[in-house]
């Protein structure tokens, strides 16, 4: 599907982006989404709902909302979903796609997991939509896939005026956390000519300090008390283990187009400072903010512009301190494992997100220990993407992940002792 | 004098402007600037270069630099100066004007101290170039007169295409000093409309921790010693007193077009981060540095863009903690003091800032205790702008700026016991 130019979107309205296709609505992103879009009905239309199983919120948020179409991936309880009149249903392994192409959409927000939401993330960007996204996999599996859509987007604009906001890859292709929010609000304005380095701040999580022989004995119900950001188990074991710094560090790769050997990361135990970004002439510009989603989550949304939101300010005199320190890759070796990953290309990152989601689901069944979730990142790493340097399409990452899922949730690799 | 319209300066290659005139060239900032443009002769031409009375200097820079013309303000020793073949000499009171308006400048530097800098600053903008300024007086008294000229000249930009990083009028009239140069870099890419709060930060001076006691005991000596930033000794003292943040509270309302509620200061040490801009939707953004002047002088002359610079980039790391708190006006009052000047309009600032050389002046002398210069500073403002609203043109400045460092020279006011 060719792409609309950037006079004809301008003239269908299409920017700012108004009209929003809503993938995984019911899960902790897309609640949060849904409050965004609610909070500012002057601004959005919301167009298109999708989740997997949660019919009954679906069919709560649709009945507020009242969307154009909705899908369900649970196909069994599509037709008894209560709908209002003037709402269509869709099912169907490509219901994400239709949603994301169609015509009356202009923005698809992606809060749905897994590899597969590649497919509509491809979709979206081939029709010409803008895309924010929350999905890690669209980076770490997807970045050599989904980068050049964006970049040919933003190219169309860049030759009517270099400085247009629509002329940056990121207006098309918008990071959904707050670690890539931060870094994008800090080059909007800026030349990535003038980058020197992006900083990743990591809050540590709640084993900092913690000494070898703690970390081996780490319980499940332990890890999922993060220090400052309250958030779903996965993310918060990824950021316990620095593993999610490390899967940020591939999104950055890909994202910003910087190489790996100019992504720092620096822990930042009270996460007040959320990114940064370090210019060519010395100069470096942090995006500081509240622990709340809604803030980079409506910042995909509004962008170029801000509006009101509840997320409260920071408030540097109530913090009194702010504290940085370098990140120790002996106790926490997923970041050095992720980089080594992201350095070989998109086959290991691929099979690194994918034994992520196996090492962390075996770490909180019991039948992993915390400190064996790095070893079976390495393994997997070595194993499906250690010589490879091919760069697999969609099809090909889908398979990727089924093998790495299967290898390691199948294997006694790790198992407590 | 016409502004050339936006296509017209394009045309001319005055954007970016490239060819600079530096007035005040051989004090501690013109100094440094003559450094930031002798490290890019690529993107850099000097043609004019001007000074007071350090002839011997001016003298250096000329054989180095060649520019086209030199201005020394002592006539006196204008005729024995020993300049390159093709350099001329001009001299005369209107002589700074003379060089900010020649056809073949783009881009006026004003490290020139006093209220007289204003001429060359209006005739500059007048004359459609850019002016890059360090002078306080240019915004604290003078703001009511240059900032409708840099929106006129932002605005004939902002017709053609409102991104365009000449349609804010910081493009035209630049700050060249850490704080507003942060707060410049924070607003790249922003609108001015999405603008909750300025969040100037003060390292507090050397004497954060004193007593009320001990304050009124203050030495020259004691008060030269500045924690993190080696500057002149007026500006040392200012930094002492919180003088120096009331005024760039003053110059803030001005660049940014920002009301007095919503420009705070915070107390931060460290002095690296330089200061922050706070958004409506709860987001924050801050620039850090090392304290080097180079880095803001630069920026102001490359903006958009950015260049290589000396100025090493700040380390997050090796700083560990950066410390935060509210700015005590009970024993700083001269902050109190500067915002009520501001308040009440530009004859009340002007008289600020007129009071505060001759407070600083004396509290060097001796003749005047540390603790008295925020009384001086309250007695100019209530007796010379206490209940005047009106806006003085340059001579009605000019002449303000004589009285009151003549009533306040003079008087016996705040001598110490």
């Amino acid at each position: 599907m060719p792409s609309p130019s950037f006079a004809e979107a301008d003239a269908a309205g299409a920017r700012p982006p108004r009209r929003v296709a809503l993938l995984g609505s019911t899960g902790s992103i897309g609640r949060q989404a849904v409050d965004v879009l609610e909070a500012h009905p002057e601004a959005f239309t919301v167009v298109a709902l999708a989740t997997g199983s949660n019919a009954g919120l679906l069919a709560q948020q649709a009945a507020r909302l009242r969307p154009a179409v909705v899908a369900l991936g649970d196909a069994s309880r599509l037709r008894a979903l209560d709908l209002p009149t003037g709402t269509a249903r869709v099912g169907g392994a490509d219901a994400l796609e239709v949603l994301a192409t169609r015509d009356d959409v202009d923005l698809v927000v992606v809060a749905t997991g897994g590899v597969v939401s590649l497919r509509p993330v491809l979709a979206a960007l081939r029709a010409g939509k803008v895309v924010a996204t929350a999905n890690k996999e669209t980076l770490v599996a997807g970045g050599h896939l989904v980068m050049p859509l964006a970049r040919t987007l933003a190219a169309d604009v860049a030759t009517e005026h270099a400085a247009d906001p629509y002329a940056s890859p990121l207006a098309w292709l918008r990071p959904i956390d707050s670690e890539h929010s931060a870094i994008w609000q800090c080059l909007v304005g800026e030349s990535m000519r003038s980058v020197a380095a992006l900083v990743l701040t990591a809050s540590g999580g709640p084993f900092l300090d913690a000494s070898p022989a703690e970390l081996a004995a780490v319980t499940p119900e332990q890890a999922l008390r993060h220090p400052t950001w309250r958030m779903g188990a996965k993310i918060t074991i990824d950021s316990a283990t620095l593993a999610n710094k490390g899967l940020e560090v591939i999104e950055a790769h890909w994202l910003y187009d910087v190489g790996y050997d100019a992504i720092e990361v620096v822990i930042h135990p009270q996460s007040v400072v959320h990114s940064a970004v370090r210019f060519v002439d010395g100069s470096l510009k942090a995006q500081l903010g509240t622990p709340d989603m809604r803030l980079p989550i409506q910042y995909a949304l509004t962008y170029p512009d801000r509006r009101p939101s509840p997320a409260a300010p920071p408030d540097l005199i109530a913090a009194g301190r702010l504290d940085f320190r370098a990140p120790d890759e002996v106790r926490f070796p997923a970041l050095r494992i992720a980089r080594e990953a992201g350095r070989l290309g998109p086959r290991a990152s691929a099979a690194l997100i994918a034994a992520d989601e196996v090492a962390v689901g075996r770490f909180l069944d019991g039948t992993l220990a915390f400190t064996a979730i790095p070893a079976l990142l390495e393994a997997a790493v070595e194993r499906f993407g250690g010589t490879a340097t091919d760069a697999p399409d969609v099809e090909g990452l889908v398979a990727l992940d089924v093998d790495v899922r299967a290898t390691f949730a199948t294997t006694r690799f790790g198992a407590p002792a």
